[in-house]
């Protein structure tokens, strides 16, 4: 089962430009803690790229490389790091703020997180209610903002001498809206920047201007932005590989590798009731019920995916699914998530699975962040453009082609990724079969 | 990737015997709900053979056939129950006992309950000490014993009109014991079933009559039974498959679900404190520190062949790993668990999950006992022979060849489920790589 | 301290109407509940008139009468239900629809059920938005609608051969509203009736109606009702007892627990996150959002009296409190709450505690309503008059003097009772002294 | 209900020499947290004496003084911590080693508790299996060890010009011993002392010293130490108070919380399973069986006499209670509990509550041993001697006098200890009774 075709890889050489619109909590999160390991202050836990191994042949061969050994993933060493902020701290600053790492480890740092001073940002006080920043860019058109955009980024890259480039998300959540006519395509996409269409998000100019520069666009929250035919038609002339939506951390984290097991042993599930506190600015954005409308379909969407009611209509045709949000400033960044899971069994008896999630947002988004900006890189070094749905494990609320539904199974999506490296690398496919290890 | 070496699978006519050594709460569980089920009383939820589907081909040819469409499982209608037990109540007065199943329902199937009498049991108090049974064969050796059940394998049988049979031990957990020398080859063995060797546990004399006669024999408890190099000797001469050990249920089954998670994502873990509290007849046998023992074994391995502490020292070397069980009356068949689980994420900063799972032993553990019936004959009708490991996916403990380490990962299991039904019907393997969607 | 103010009271000779406007899950699982206790089929538990006893003298003097041989209680077999509704349903369909008990119990109990038959109820849709009754009294004004009321209890106690009447407000939340002018003095009130003012809700009218026939009302929801000057006023000038508000149940009798644990200790509180799910006819309604407005206002205020942030500003002046309630059907009448709550201890240090608390709305109402009815008979026999604070107990929002601040704290409110009791009683109060033991 | 018998209370002048043996973690908890507060570093949460008010007269009065502006409580300037350990640390090396305070907040006190150096302990490795000390004091007889404590005791006093002191046990559980003949009389006590009975355990050679000394003696561990008649009758003889056992932290304040409200409602009770991990030095000590008896039999003790099973037969007749401890390295001193609790209500009608504590151990005991110092102080100087039943408050195994049953109540135990300070102050005793504001 050696796949034949394996793809010729361009090494990761020079510098890499890691972009991110939003400097609040996530992305300084994960521009101290990549300083802190790169001085060996701290591990780089929960980050694939960079912890992760892979079985390769068979389980007695006793292969499993890091994958980074496998693939030729870019090094810490060769990030340099800027953003985009509705607030003009520098990631010191923002990071003293977000109150997610401890002080003492921050001041160690300072001197690097200090020299990253956000540019102006893209904002539209309509697409997040609750936020009001001042260090905003200022255009006549969405057309000219992109066109800033484009300029920070060659900028950016000039001055930090940088070969290549990746843009990630990282700021909040966008007030819901559905795909209307201007992002069909892309001229029509390209003609609302210029009429200033209020159907364009900030986001999608972001993700735009980095389309337009060749720089491929991840999306770390639940907005529309890169999900559009418009956007996604740019990527594939472009040539350049695109990713969202949504960071998959907490709940939703817990509820895809719960969800699976459930479908797995046939256990069947009369509800599921999600609630969620935390009291970071994230929740503070949440607390307006359109940004929570679009992490809400976000997050509602999981367990029909996973559960496929229609296959299944007797275990799964009823459920009722609930996923509720509260700002709750005692918790700060430590987001804590209850889960109350009524299940049926046996000739339909009923049993309950509780799960209380005392986790830390940023703390478990940052080396998702990582990991979605090190592959990201990894496909366009490949040759790999548009969607990017072997990254989906890392996702919320994947993208994935027309015509398919989205993969959203924990399990079934690792196994798309490493099987996606292996082939990257040229290595067998792993199918668990293994019944010759009990041939005679 | 098609395979060319699919096996003929004998078809599934003709009455099949399933056999269970005990008959207390979750044998008659299975028997009573499998009677409800052909009475359209209620659904067979939670097994895999009955309610499963499986994706073949792409994910666009929505093809998703019902596992027993895409092989040839034995019918609910072709089985015929029977089983010894060390108590003379009948499965109706046992099922009534053990307050699993709402009276209602059993009194609905008296009739067909009451007609399932044990036989008399092979039993020893040494090996089991908080039960003290008086419906028990009397011989002056083991191996006399054992005939004795060949003997009654033969006859229920031949009463009940049966082709085929299979065993299932769902009798109480033994004593821990390790293997020694007599259970390193048949001779040994059966020179030891001659000479009453105290080694040689009452579950072992079950299963050595079982493979005698050809019959498939599968162990739903932790007890070393069939995971012996005599044993298995047996089981590969006679050409029999044979699987263990002990249910994957309640906690275990939750841990083997969210530790693969952990892995996944690189989460490190600094400790797991799992409790149990359950107040049936099984609850009782485990009060006592020498069948504890047995189920501590069979609990505490999992983590670490999940983990691979070896692989990834910095992530899970260090962690610790506490399992109890109390005997509870109040919860009785409701067992209940609890797991505190300390992980930690990027930069090593702690989280905490916490999992209380209310469940019910029985109502989970009975149809998982069905599908290791139904897939182990289905084995048989393949000729197949030995080790299932194939089937690790129902049990807590699986039994593995010599030199591998056993797949506790519930999602890698389910894989190897899968193709290997896949591979069974002659079907593509999948591998969830799927590039292909995204080509132009 | 032997109190010498000893109060006269009637015996309790003759029958009890107990009329409830609302023959819910509440009302319902108390009529069958009185009824299945009269049959010696279960037990009153949870009933503290029924079950409850109260230490008298020294400790050592081992006096512990029950409560009913201390102060004269009405018996069980001396009631008489009767209700109104918005729907036709007799106490046996309604019962049966809310799914509290089980069947089988309510079958046995159908003939007196079944003779529970609903008068025809006073609704103004306005005031409840999501329930849509038929069952319904029409009449031009507000006051004619009240006397109507007054017809129905004249009537019921006739035809019931009934001495004493009852009425307990068991019907649905009504929509938040403030006292206005209207409420402000019994002529405003009466004329508003007349005049149909909007301000005057549905459970007014019966309030007025109750008084105006010298019936001792209770309030069993969080709605204004007998909370205005006005209706006290007509209280005291008929000499009847009245008391509120809102049956103390699930989360808010834990938290009226936890709480004055936390001030006992001097632990400082940081927030309390609750959330609540339930699945009846309550739950539905409070998914309106002016309906849970008054419900949040009855259970927020409880932290504030209880912890006296104005004494303690360290400890309790900035705490976040939070309560959600949602509606999810698959919990039905199984209401379960969750709290999160973060506690500070000595020099500031953080801790938590969470609670889940599995309860059933209708079985921890149904003793505390038929304790309330029976203690305000009792009252009503003492001569007191107006608001009985030492009820305080049942209620989540009790009703008290002007001038006064409520008293939340569970175990004060117990004392309360207790000492009330004994005063009635004649018997000496009890104030924990207890240094007489330890003299020589 | 004025009390006319206010005792004379000797005012706190000078210093109180606060003598704790054990210098572990709620020791060095307790030394730091008071230089913490004394330097304004922190607050002294969840101290009573320090930070708790008390309701005088009438509620509409608001007269609610600091408790310590009621009675003369000791200033915390005036306190001289000292102690034994056998282990040779001084109270910075300890607290550091402990790891319950942040090390920051030690730092800033390292002078004051590096010059608390502990004096040689009394250890006998009988009574505490898991710890192997080294500092320790030797003599031919126990009587011997005794007088050397109380050269000990002198030697601190004069050293630190105290006036008076008290005695405190902070060290670990003693393994569990019933009352011999030794401990019936003072006489037969002194003999076994000279005699090195067995039966004397290390805590009442320290107990005897403190009390021969004139010292009051508190008892922070369950051991049945000051519990026997011998050192009864010294104390008496001495007049000197004393009071233990065990101080009521983390699960059984919770359960003594819990408890009272289930009887003050009248829910019956089927069971009650509660959990503990820990990871602190109490924790090691605590998996010896033999030191985990001593705290099983505290722990068992306190549903039975809050819920008095004779009393209430139908509810408390018949329930299970289970108390398990395990030690848990990943938790430290941040003990978890886990509480489930089956409960019964409404015809009995089941339900659940389950709640878990994050706590952590010492933070939880360090202001309760502050005011057990300071009350027993307070009653030295108001002439009260022997057994301080008033205390119960803060004790999981209240000693009382000899025919009383123990009052384990939190609430009870706090009207006991809040009305014996008014009595103490020649205040009014509380009643709750209230009527008085209701009249006309």
């Amino acid at each position: 089962m050696k796949p034949t075709n394996k793809p010729t890889i361009a090494p990761a050489k020079g510098r890499l430009a890691l972009l991110t619109p939003g400097m609040g909590a996530v992305a300084t999160t994960l521009f101290a803690g990549v300083e802190a390991v790169k001085r060996g202050l701290a591990e780089p836990i929960g980050s694939v790229t960079q912890m992760g191994r892979i079985r390769l042949g068979k389980r007695n061969e006793n292969r499993s490389p890091l994958i980074k050994e496998l693939v030729p993933i870019a090094a810490l060493e060769d990030i340099r790091f800027g953003g985009w902020d509705v607030f003009p701290d520098d990631a010191y600053a923002s990071a003293t703020h977000a109150q997610v790492l401890e002080q003492d480890l921050l001041d160690q740092l300072k001197e690097p997180l200090q020299a990253i001073k956000p540019m102006e940002a893209v904002f539209a006080p309509e697409y997040v209610k609750r936020l009001h920043g001042t260090h905003v860019k200022k255009a006549p058109t969405k057309r000219e903002l992109g066109e800033q955009l484009r300029a920070d980024i060659r900028r950016f890259m000039k001055d930090n001498g940088c070969d290549r480039a990746v843009m990630l998300w990282c700021a909040s959540t966008e007030v819901y809206i559905e795909p209307s006519a201007v992002h069909g395509d892309l001229a029509s996409f390209e003609k609302g920047l210029q009429d200033n269409d209020p159907a364009i998000a900030p986001s999608m100019i972001y993700a735009w201007a980095a389309l337009k520069e060749g720089v491929p666009f991840a999306n770390g929250a639940p907005n529309l932005t890169i999900d559009t035919p418009a956007l996604l038609q740019l990527a594939k002339e472009q040539g350049v590989p695109v990713m969202g939506k949504d960071f998959k951390t907490g709940q939703t984290l817990m509820k895809t590798t719960i969800a699976p097991m459930l479908k797995a042993r046939m256990l069947g599930l009369e509800g599921w009731f999600s609630t969620n506190i935390l009291g970071n600015r994230d929740g503070e954005v949440l607390d307006d019920p359109g940004s929570f409308k679009t992490k809400e379909v976000s997050k509602l969407s999981v367990l029909e995916h996973i559960l496929q009611p229609k296959l299944y209509p007797e275990l799964y045709g009823h459920f009722d699914h609930k996923v509720t949000i509260h700002y709750y400033p005692p918790r700060r960044d430590n987001k804590e998530g209850w889960d109350a899971i009524d299940i049926k069994g046996w000739l339909g008896y009923p049993m309950q699975i509780k799960v209380n999630f005392q986790c830390r947002d940023s703390i478990l988004a940052a080396p998702v962040a990582l990991d979605i900006a090190l592959f990201i890189d990894l496909a366009a070094r490949s040759g790999m453009k548009g969607i990017q749905e072997w990254m989906s494990f890392f996702f919320k609320s994947p993208q994935h082609a027309e015509g398919l539904y989205p993969e959203h199974d924990l399990f079934i999506q690792q196994t798309k990724l490493k099987n996606t490296l292996r082939h990257l690398a040229g290595e067998e496919l792993v199918t668990h079969l293994g019944l010759d290890y009990y041939e005679d």
